[in-house]
C-alpha cells in the first residue's frame, strides 16, 4: 500500500512556483461554489510522525479562504468531551453544507494508537474500523464530501525528520526511539496503519496515500487532490447509492396478518386512585434516591418520550421532573431545527445535547421524529428514513458504551381516547393552545403512524436500548408504568460493576489514562 | 432588610389547595404568550442555605410548562469553562427570547462566597456588585426580563434545616457549624447578603425577598411573584429607559473642528520588496515562536480585524495563520447572525466562541459591527449603539482580566485606493465574488463611517484594549505593522509576572483553589 509513498517523487521549485497560482485560483473559485452547495466538506489529515502535516494544513489555509475552513486538532480532551461518549468531539467539529473542516487525524488517530501502544487487538481494531466504516458512510449519504490524506515517509527519511524534530526547541516531538528498535518499529507502525487504510479505502471515502518526502510535491498533491475531489462532488452533487437496506417484509393484505405491535398493547389497564397515590410517593422517592445514586455512579441517563398526540407525554415527563433534583436533570423539547442544525446531518442536533456524565436528560420527542413525523409527512425521502434506523441504533450504541442509560417510551392510547382528550383541551382554556389544526390533521393518518411505530420498535428495539411500551389511556397507569420502568431500570445499570468501562469497545476498555502523543 | 422575612408568615393548607389550581393556570397563560413576544425570563433563585432552594425550582417545573424551561446549576465547573473569562459560563445559560432560563445562584454565588470566607474585602465586592448591576442592565435593555428571589431563613429555623439536611443521606449538605459558632455565622453572612441586595437591588431588577420558613408561603409567593412580573412585562414590553450615555459633544460645522483621527492617518507609508521579505520572515518566525509560548502559558489571544472593505483584512489574516501551526488558531468571519444567535443579545454570538486559554482566534469584523455598520445602516437603534460601546468596553474588559489579550485592528486606505483595488477585483476571476453591489453602496457612505469609526476608536480605545490604527495603502506596509505589533503585544504580555492571576479582580486574585461549597 505504501510503496508508491516511497518513489523520491519530487517537484522543483520552478515547475512548484508555476503552478501554484493556477491552483489557488481554481481552489478559490471551487471553494466559492461550494458555498452554495449543499455539501461539507470535511479533510482528514493523517500519517507518520514527522510528516508534515501541520505544514501541509498551514499550506491549505494559505491557498483557501480561511473563512468557511476550520481546522481541529484532536489533542488535549477537555473534561467536557470525557464526559461524554468519544464521538462527540467528532460531531463537535463537523462543518455546516457549503464549508470546509480540515480534521487532524480524526477518528483514526486513537485507533492506530491503541494498537500501536498494544493496548488492543487486530480484531478490536478491526471491530472500530467497521464503526469508522459506517460513520463515514452516514455523512457522505447526508451529502458531506470526506477526503482522506495519508502522509508517508521512508524509513530512513523519517528518523531523519524526527531527529530534526527532537532537536527543535519550538516541537511538541521530544522523544526519539533509540536507534536499534527504530527499524522494527517503523515496519509494526507501517503494518497497522496498512491494516487501518485497506479496511476504511472505501469507494466512497478513499484514502490518497502521499509521499511526503518533497514538501512541494506533497503540498501539490494534496491541493490538487482536494480540487478535483470538489470539483468532482459538485460536478455530481447526488449522494453516493444507499447502503443495501434491511427492509421489512411485504404482509399479505389479510387484516390479521397487518396486526401491530401496538395492536397487541391492552390499553385496558387502570389504577385506581388510592394505590396510585401509594405508589407514586414510593416511586417518587425511589426515583430521587436513584437520581442521585447515578450522579454520584457518573451514570447519564437518557430518556426519549414518544407517543400519540395527547398520550400524556409532557404530564409524564412532569411526574419525573417533579421528583428529581432540578440541578440534576434537563428536558429538552424537540420541535423545528434552527438553521445552524439544519445546515448539518439531522443527527447533530440530538449529539450537541448529549448529557455530561450524571445527568438526566429527558427529550420530548426526539431523534425518532425521522422515522415517524418526517416519514408519514414525507419530509424526509424514503432512503433517508429508511437508513435512519441503522444510524439511530449506532447512535444509542455508542451513547450506552460510554455507560449512558437509554430509555425509550411509547405512549399509545386508543383514538377514542385522543379525541376525549382532544375536545377536553379545546375546554380548557389553558390547554387550548396545546391543540392545533395539525393534530387534528394527524389524527386523519392514524394508520399510517401505527405502521411507522410498528417498524420503528421492531427496528429499533435493541438489547442495550429497548422500547417500553405504555399503555396510556389511563394516565395513572401509565405514569406509574414509566416511573416503575425507569426506577427498575436505574437500579439494574447501577448494580453493574464496573460500571462505565465494562462497556466501551474492547479498545476503549484497555485504554490507558497516559495522555494521546502528540503528533507532528 | 430581612426583618419582613422573619415574621413567621404562612399559608394553610386549604388555602394554597385552593390557590394552586388558578395560579398555574395563570402561569401558563403567561409563559404561552411570553413564547411569542421578544423576552426571554432570567429567574434567580438565591438565598440562605436551607431555605429550600430546589424544593422551589421543582415546584416551578412543576408549574410550568418544562417545555421552554431551562435549568442551570453551577456547581462542578468544567475545565472548558475555567479556561475562559469567568462569565462564560452565564452567557451559556442565556435563555433565548420567549423562553425562560432558571439559575441557581447565578452571577451572585461566587462573590457572596469569597466575601464570607474572606477571601476578599467589601470594596472587592462592592466593585464585583458594579460589574453585576452593569451586567444585568445590559441584558435588561436587550428585552431581558430578570427575576430575583432571595430565599431567607431566621437563625433557629436555618439551624434546624441545616441539622435535617446534616442528617439526610441523599443531601450534599453535610458539615454543621458548630453550635457556639453558628450565631456569628449567620450574622456574617446576613451582613453580607444584606450588602449584595442593597447594592443590586435595582429598579429594573428588584430583589424579592422571602421567607422560607412555611413551605406553602415560599411557592406561593414565588408563583404569584413570577406570574405578576412575567404579566407585567408583556404589557409593557419596551425596555426601561436607558441609562444616562456619555455622548459625542457636538462639533462646529468647519472643516477643521471636523477633522478626525482617520484624517490624520498617513497612508503614504511604503516598504520596499527586499525590505519586506526580510521583515516578513523575521515576523514570521518571531509570531510562530510566540505563539507556542502563548500555548505553554496558556494565554490566549483575540485579534479583531476591521477595517474599509478591500483594506486587505483577509490578506493580512493569512500573512498570520501561515506563520502558526494550524492547531493553534482559528479564525472566524462575522456574517449575518443565524437564528439562535438572533434569539439572543448580540455578544452572545462573540462569546460563544471565545477560545480556550492558549490559542489565537481571529476575527474577520466583530462585535463593532454594532457601532459600525449596524450604525450607519440603522440595523441598530440609536440607543442601541450608543449603548454598545460600554457592552463592548465591558466585554474586552473580561477579555483581559481571564488573560486574554486583545488586540484590535483597523485597517484603513484612501477613496482612490479602494476604487483601484475594487476594479481590480472586478478584473480577477477569482475576485470577482469579493466585490458585490453592496461594496459600492458602501463606498457613497465613506464619510458616514469615517465619523463611526472615529468615535468607536475614541470610545473603546481602552488601556487594556487599544485600537492599532493601520495605514493600507501600501498592502506590504500593512502586514508589517501588523505582524510587529502582534510579536510586540505577545512579548509584553508574556513578560508579565504572574501572568493570570494578576489581571482578575480583587476577588478573583484572591480565589482560593477549593471548589464551590454545594448549596441545598
Amino acid at each position: 500500500m505504501f510503496e508508491a509513498a516511497k518513489l523520491g517523487r519530487r517537484v522543483p521549485k520552478e515547475f512548484f512556483a508555476a503552478q501554484v497560482p493556477e491552483l489557488r485560483t481554481a481552489l478559490l473559485d471551487a471553494q466559492f461554489r461550494l458555498g452554495a452547495s449543499k455539501t461539507g466538506v470535511i479533510v482528514l489529515v493523517a500519517g507518520v510522525e514527522g510528516s508534515g502535516k501541520g505544514e501541509v494544513v498551514n499550506r491549505l489555509n494559505e491557498w483557501l479562504d480561511t473563512r468557511g475552513v476550520q481546522t481541529h486538532a484532536f489533542w488535549d480532551q477537555t473534561d467536557e468531551e470525557i464526559a461524554r461518549p468519544r464521538y462527540w468531539r467528532f460531531w463537535r467539529a463537523m462543518p455546516p453544507r457549503g464549508e470546509i473542516s480540515v480534521l487532524f487525524g480524526g477518528w483514526y488517530l486513537e485507533p492506530i494508537e491503541h494498537r500501536f501502544r498494544g493496548q488492543c487487538t487486530d480484531a478490536d481494531l478491526d471491530e472500530e474500523l467497521t464503526r469508522i466504516r459506517q460513520f463515514e458512510r452516514m455523512l457522505i449519504e447526508d451529502g458531506a464530501l470526506v477526503v482522506k490524506f495519508w502522509f508517508h515517509l521512508p524509513e530512513q527519511e523519517q528518523r531523519k525528520r524526527l531527529k530534526e524534530l527532537a532537536r527543535d526547541d519550538r516541537s511538541r516531538w521530544k522523544m526519539l526511539p533509540d536507534k536499534a528498535k527504530f527499524p522494527e518499529e517503523y515496519s509494526s507502525f507501517e503494518q497497522i496503519a496498512e491494516r487501518v487504510l485497506r479496511n476504511t479505502d472505501t469507494g466512497i471515502a478513499p484514502w490518497y496515500v502521499i509521499e511526503a518526502t518533497d514538501r512541494r510535491y506533497r503540498d501539490l498533491a494534496v491541493g490538487q487532490t482536494l480540487l478535483r475531489a470538489i470539483e468532482g462532488r459538485l460536478a455530481h452533487p447526488e449522494p453516493p447509492p444507499a447502503a443495501p437496506l434491511s427492509t421489512a417484509p411485504s404482509l399479505p393484505p389479510t387484516a390479521e396478518a397487518q396486526v401491530t405491535l401496538i395492536d397487541r398493547l391492552d390499553l385496558g389497564h387502570t389504577i385506581e386512585r388510592n394505590h396510585y397515590d401509594r405508589e407514586m410517593k414510593r416511586l417518587r422517592d425511589a426515583l430521587n434516591e436513584r437520581a442521585w445514586a447515578a450522579y454520584k455512579a457518573k451514570r447519564s441517563t437518557v430518556m426519549v418520550f414518544e407517543g400519540v398526540d395527547a398520550a400524556g407525554k409532557g404530564g409524564t415527563i412532569r411526574r419525573i421532573t417533579s421528583a428529581i433534583d432540578a440541578r440534576l436533570y434537563r428536558t429538552i423539547t424537540i420541535a423545528a431545527p434552527t438553521d445552524e442544525e439544519r445546515a448539518r446531518h439531522y443527527l447533530w442536533r440530538f449529539w450537541r445535547h448529549i448529557p455530561r456524565a450524571g445527568y438526566l436528560t429527558m427529550y420530548d420527542r426526539s431523534w425518532y421524529g425521522r422515522v415517524l413525523v418526517e416519514r408519514v409527512e414525507g419530509f424526509a425521502t424514503h432512503a433517508e428514513w429508511q437508513r435512519a434506523y441503522n444510524e439511530i441504533n449506532g447512535f444509542e450504541e455508542q451513547l450506552t458504551e460510554n455507560g449512558i442509560i437509554v430509555l425509550k417510551f411509547w405512549l399509545q392510547i386508543s383514538p377514542d381516547e385522543q379525541l376525549a382528550r382532544f375536545k377536553a383541551r379545546e375546554d380548557t382554556s389553558y390547554k387550548q393552545h396545546k391543540i392545533t389544526d395539525e393534530d387534528w390533521r394527524n389524527r386523519e393518518k392514524w394508520d399510517d403512524y401505527k405502521l411507522a411505530v410498528n417498524e420503528m420498535v421492531i427496528r429499533t428495539s435493541t438489547e442495550y436500548a429497548p422500547w417500553h411500551l405504555i399503555a396510556g389511556n389511563d394516565k395513572r397507569h401509565a405514569r406509574v408504568e414509566v416511573l416503575k420502568t425507569v426506577v427498575q431500570r436505574l437500579d439494574a445499570a447501577l448494580a453493574e460493576k464496573p460500571s462505565r468501562a465494562a462497556a466501551g469497545t474492547a479498545c476503549e476498555r484497555r485504554r490507558a489514562a497516559r495522555p494521546t502523543r502528540p503528533s507532528t
